[in-house]
């Protein structure tokens, strides 16, 4: 996945020339904290916060290009540049937005920092459930009842509490790959036990081939 | 885990009487875009974004109170809510910031909009070789190298490209959990290719132990 396909290109801009009274009142009006300034060619020429705004208005600035960061001061994304960068910029330095560029470096879009918790918290929202419906597509000859009961066998193994088959599709139904991530104790942990499911089944698979 | 583990403790928080023109100044010190607003006993009275600071300087207003939004009107969590919740608020609302309260309705932390995407993005840093030790560990009787072999084999035979198995290691231990589901296309696909390796690892030990 790359930057353009994580950026917002429906983003407001502003120019440098811009009464800061009036951006105050659009950036309200579209609730953006941040702002790319550009000039007509939407090249980049600056970057304004909510901060630059009220320290603006409170000391009787007038214009945007008095009040904005220049742009050597603002850290941008290349279009093709991999999304995960714009993840750990965002993490590391508490972005809110990221402005991105062309290799004109025009700017083309904006990464906010609430579409990249959309983009990884859908992940957490995978229904554990359809991981093992890809595991059984893939093993071929293992029913979903044998795949069940092995889970379940596995479960009952590592938690010390019995547990059903029934009871456990019902629990797989129900959560998501992140509930699972905290519940088994990390990412690790999670795929080792899917891994004791696959053993287990493969190994009653092949005992019932040798009968 | 729980909103309360994810939280930060240590949040900024003003008073109704406050005059917009100081908390302006300490939001841009503090880079702050919202911020609660509580009473003496640290119940949650209000909440102010950099959209109420820049409205009431526009406008001349004098007092938090006079520019903040009521309480029943802002969203909040309770500390012992899970953490998932708080980030399916931030991912569905697009918020900044969400006040968790614990069961006085106190505010107790503030959970953002950036320490959930380090949360999240942490999962996706996962160094995909650890995902493979952890699977190794598992499978006894079955090498490093048995392992690096057969998955060398599957996805030669998935991609329709030759990759040695010096290859592959060097692959994963370059890689991560995150770079991985996009390269794979999926949670669920990534998670079939491990199947897969498992399966093949497996029946070649089998076949060993009969020789």
């Amino acid at each position: 996945m790359k930057a353009k396909q994580l950026m917002d290109v429906k983003f407001a801009y502003i120019n440098a020339d811009d009464k800061i009274e009036d951006v105050s009142k659009v950036m309200e009006e579209i609730r953006r904290f941040t702002c790319p300034v550009v000039d007509k060619d939407m090249k980049l020429i600056g970057w304004v916060t909510s901060f630059d705004i009220t320290k603006g208005l409170r000391e009787g600035y007038d214009k945007i290009s008095e009040v904005m960061s220049p742009p050597d001061e603002v850290e941008t994304i290349k279009e093709d540049a991999p999304a995960s960068l714009a993840v750990v910029m965002t993490a590391d330095n508490h972005y809110v937005a990221v402005p991105v560029l062309n290799n004109d470096n025009q700017v083309v879009g904006i990464i906010r920092s609430c579409d990249i918790v959309k983009l990884l918290s859908a992940l957490y929202d995978i229904k554990v459930v359809s991981i093992y419906e890809a595991m059984q597509k893939q093993l071929k000859g293992v029913s979903w009842e044998d795949l069940m009961d092995a889970s379940a066998t596995v479960a009952s193994r590592t938690t010390g509490k019995k547990i059903t088959a029934e009871e456990y599709e019902n629990n797989i139904r129900n959560s998501t790959f992140g509930q699972a991530i905290w519940a088994t104790g990390g990412l690790e942990s999670f795929f080792v036990g899917l891994i004791s499911v696959g053993e287990l089944v493969l190994a009653r698979r092949v005992g019932r081939a040798r009968k």
